[in-house]
């Protein structure tokens, strides 16, 4: 049986405790290794930032990113930044 | 008379990216005022990390630190980590 | 004068404390100051996202941004997902 | 065999592609999973909030959190704060 000191439920706080802890540990060395990948795909000569964007681009669907592009390119144009825009 | 390729409002677009980008300067100068702040301070012996905590507490009630206190003291008591308790 | 209590320089503490707070107010202020400008800007009709994107290439070189832009479409293609490369 | 359009390892960059998507998955349960026992934590009656200074506090040393206890307590009093200060 556990005490209750307080009021508090010592052994379910330390349950909840242990399985956050736990699972930060987890996410920390998911973390890590997320890291190592990058670094390995830096060491074989891929540009990190460039790596980043491809991942989040592939989270969109081709037409959502298109038109988002679409869009980036008029404004550009209309504040005579034509020199930042991509692909002519 | 302005432009507008494409349906875009060339003149309130500047306009817009123009205000945005003098108040981003403006946030980056006192950002900058403020970590020299805490630069002057540390130089002066005060410990930087307490003195965020001291800034933080300042934005709440006392009876509410109070209250928090309180709560993480049973907390800690219930895990047996009176070790961690402050002021006794 | 001043009293020490514990050896802390009671006045200077207290100065440094109100110089922070007052900054942080400021840079409160100035941001909140941005979000009614992107606020105001997305009620006439402009896209938050893409605002965003312009302000942040604007702080690049147009050919930084050419060579990043040249490197992800290169990756794109090698992962097949033309569908993604704009301005075609 | 690999094609390598403009140079780049098409074979090579989807390996690190895909295995930064598979982890990235990963990590996105395990934080999902954190939250959910946070919240089941709360649902039985735990303050979410002290129970994160918990997990924090337990990263660090008894006397370490002493330490800063006692500093802040000095800063709190030269400051007036005294209805701040805990466990009186």
């Amino acid at each position: 049986m556990s005490s209750d000191p307080g009021g508090v439920a010592a052994d379910q706080l330390r349950a909840f405790v242990e399985r956050i802890e736990r699972l930060e540990e987890e996410k920390k060395v998911i973390s890590d290794d997320i890291k190592d990948v990058y670094a390995e795909a830096k060491g074989n000569g891929f540009d990190v930032k460039i790596l980043r964007k491809v991942i989040s681009l592939r989270k969109k669907q081709p037409h959502e990113r298109e038109e988002e592009e679409a869009i980036l390119d008029l404004y550009l144009q209309a504040l005579g930044m034509q020199g930042y825009i991509g692909n002519e």
